[in-house]
């Protein structure tokens, strides 16, 4: 399916510009700083003033869905279905024409079909919504012959502690927005629209820096790490990493969410030295411990003067990297949020990684990078994965269409 | 106790400001704009560009606390303790000691005494933490006498539904920023500092409008109300209202927190017509029903052609106004977040509201309106409360002293 260039050029274009400036530059050094200036006078006389992260929108229609490569907002609720018993393809059908509906309408500051709260649509705050379809979709809609080539079941790896209540699901909505009102709605909206269809299995919610909050830096996840310097880029292979060319998801990708629970209190009590070593990066900076800044190429090779690897033979950052690992040892786009749900109930702080990977292929590209980070990663010392789903990513559509129509339509 | 007048016009500074322009605006008319053009230069060098949200510091010390007047950050955790068998006045003291030397330096951008993770403590994002001391720490210390004139214990109303896991307390930590990972951290800070003296009985998790989105604006809850709007104002009260006069709790207050549970999905079915008589104004801009604009007086005299009150007898507003009920039936400082915890063990929604009030007195101020609103009010069929904590909010303290010290030092 060819890809039109005006949508690809859009998307990278936001995702370079927010990468660069952020959002308050954006609006200090661009078009917006004009209407801020009217909004400061107008504040005088009682309207509410410039509003320029409550009104920005991502374009919902492409080739591609929005929030993949998207720049990840500070915010993101992922939910997993299940379908309700005998629902079919052509039930699955409605309800995703229903919630291609919803969605343009949301994404675009508009109030969806039945919105029970219209004036919570009114600051989407570059909302986004994703769609995702789970490995049970394909059997329960008599398909299983339209399985994404590499799309398996994700297993359950020997560090894996898998709980029932954040594991699987036939259908993903994928909510990620600069502002939690903004996505409570929309969660609101499309949870309440699925309802004869389908019902929630889990809700999982996640953030990331909010706007003007470090912007063009890369977050640093509860562990205190520099997390994410090694994603691909625009020009270096994203969209070869991501976009699927397979048959009906091509233009989508796939996805597997994974909700990583971390330790603090063990790894608050190592030494920094250790956690770096652990890591592979230095903690004030994310530069690697072989040095130079945060986005220089690691040397994995230098050894310090006792002849002990720098970059440790377990360190995260060499047994996930492909540089480390050779060509075909898999390339992914990870756009994960930290999570804090505070205290479960034996009185644990209850946090977190929801690392959430996309990539072409899912077999090829993620399966060989997570077996090797099961075998041996420094990190699962303090780290367990306790949830697990994957999803296929349809690719985009256009005004008039509707997700999932390649597969359904 | 005399308050610094130097400190009051501070906070009451900051209030206008973000009141009037909202950050981005302020970024964009005021002296952040030259810092965000140098730095959309030096983000070409790969520097992160300006910070203005992250970077933003309240004052820790002062004649209050911080996080009561101060105008409400984007996010706030609420976490209440219970405090350990044998724990007296002085091993209170020595935690009190211990959190305000935390929380100064994590308020002012520094890591905290034990930090596990000082670079998380680089962007604080306007945090501020706010402690609070429960009717059982009075007990504990083995003084009942130095209960607060009027400080009761939240009496349980015909209307509560009260689950212990979100009910009472010995001692409160509030801590409010503009960015997740600054409240997360701060939280991670002082409840590993409160284990030898207190483990966390509850943590309760909140939201309003992010930075940029919506500035000046009051904002919405989950119901899609616009809710604050009838707060005292710094013009018309604010201080009175709020701050005590009476013996150690002297530039102190009162706080009451209560879990409110919504349910949207019998709510999302009433007529926005009824939705509106519910609440007294309109859901479109917050304007009282009698007519005007948001923040005009209602009248509460006005009738219909029909000869029905515009504003019902039972419009949660008209049952919750000093005005509408008299002088002297109380008034409060609302402060309050919405929360959205996912699906609960029957997929409910669990979402709500976290009601939180501040006043000089509890019994006077308080206890009238919440009598008042069990009796009767509209919005009642849709709300559940499900937990309630209240505090005596020390005074703040200046540079070498420690919240607490006029009760425990």
């Amino acid at each position: 399916m060819p890809l039109p260039p005006e949508t690809e050029s859009h998307q990278s274009t936001r995702l370079s510009r927010r990468r660069l400036f952020g959002y308050t530059a954006a609006g200090v050094g661009g078009a917006l700083a004009g209407a801020g200036a009217v909004s400061a006078a107008t504040a005088l006389g009682g309207e509410p003033p410039a509003d320029a992260v409550g009104r920005r929108t991502v374009a919902f229609h492409g080739a591609h869905q929005a929030g993949v490569t998207t720049p990840a907002q500070a915010r993101a609720v992922f939910v997993g279905f299940g379908l309700r018993q005998g629902i079919d393809a052509a039930a699955v059908g409605r309800l995703m024409r229903l919630w291609t509906q919803d969605a343009a309408a949301l994404t675009a500051g508009r109030a969806a079909t039945a919105d029970p709260a219209p004036a919570l649509a009114e600051r989407p705050a570059g909302l986004t919504v994703t769609f995702g379809f789970g490995p049970g979709l394909f059997t329960a809609i008599g398909r299983p012959e339209a399985v994404p080539a590499g799309f398996v079941p994700a297993p359950e790896f020997t560090i894996d502690r898998l709980d029932a209540r954040w594991t699987g699901g036939d259908l993903l909505v994928q909510v990620c927005a600069d502002d939690s009102l903004a996505v409570a709605h929309a969660v609101r909206v499309l949870v309440v629209g699925a309802r004869p269809f389908a019902s929630v299995r889990w809700q999982q919610s996640g953030f990331l820096p909010h706007a003007g909050v470090a912007p063009g830096a890369t977050p640093r996840n509860l562990m205190g790490q520099v997390d994410g310097t090694a994603n691909p880029a625009p020009e270096n292979g994203l969209d070869e990493v991501v976009w699927s060319a397979d048959g009906w998801l091509a233009g989508g990708t796939t996805m597997i969410l994974r909700r990583i629970r971390m330790d603090l209190d063990t790894w608050d009590r190592v030494a920094p030295e250790s956690q770096e070593r652990a890591i592979g990066r230095r903690l004030s900076d994310g530069a690697p411990l072989s040095g130079g800044a945060e986005r220089d190429t690691p040397d994995y090779a230098v050894r310090d003067h006792h002849g002990k690897l720098v970059i440790p033979a377990d360190a995260h950052v060499r047994r996930a990297s492909e540089q480390a690992n050779g060509p075909g040892s898999g390339r992914i786009l990870r756009r994960g949020y930290s999570y804090d749900d505070g205290v479960d109930a034996t009185g644990q702080a209850d946090c977190g990684l929801l690392f959430a990977a996309y990539q072409a292929r899912f077999d090829s590209q993620f399966l060989p990078i997570q077996r090797r980070l099961a075998e041996l990663d420094a990190l699962n010392a303090w780290t367990t994965p306790i949830g697990s789903a994957v999803f296929a990513i349809p690719p985009g559509c256009q005004e008039g269409g509707w997700i999932g129509q390649g597969l359904l339509g």
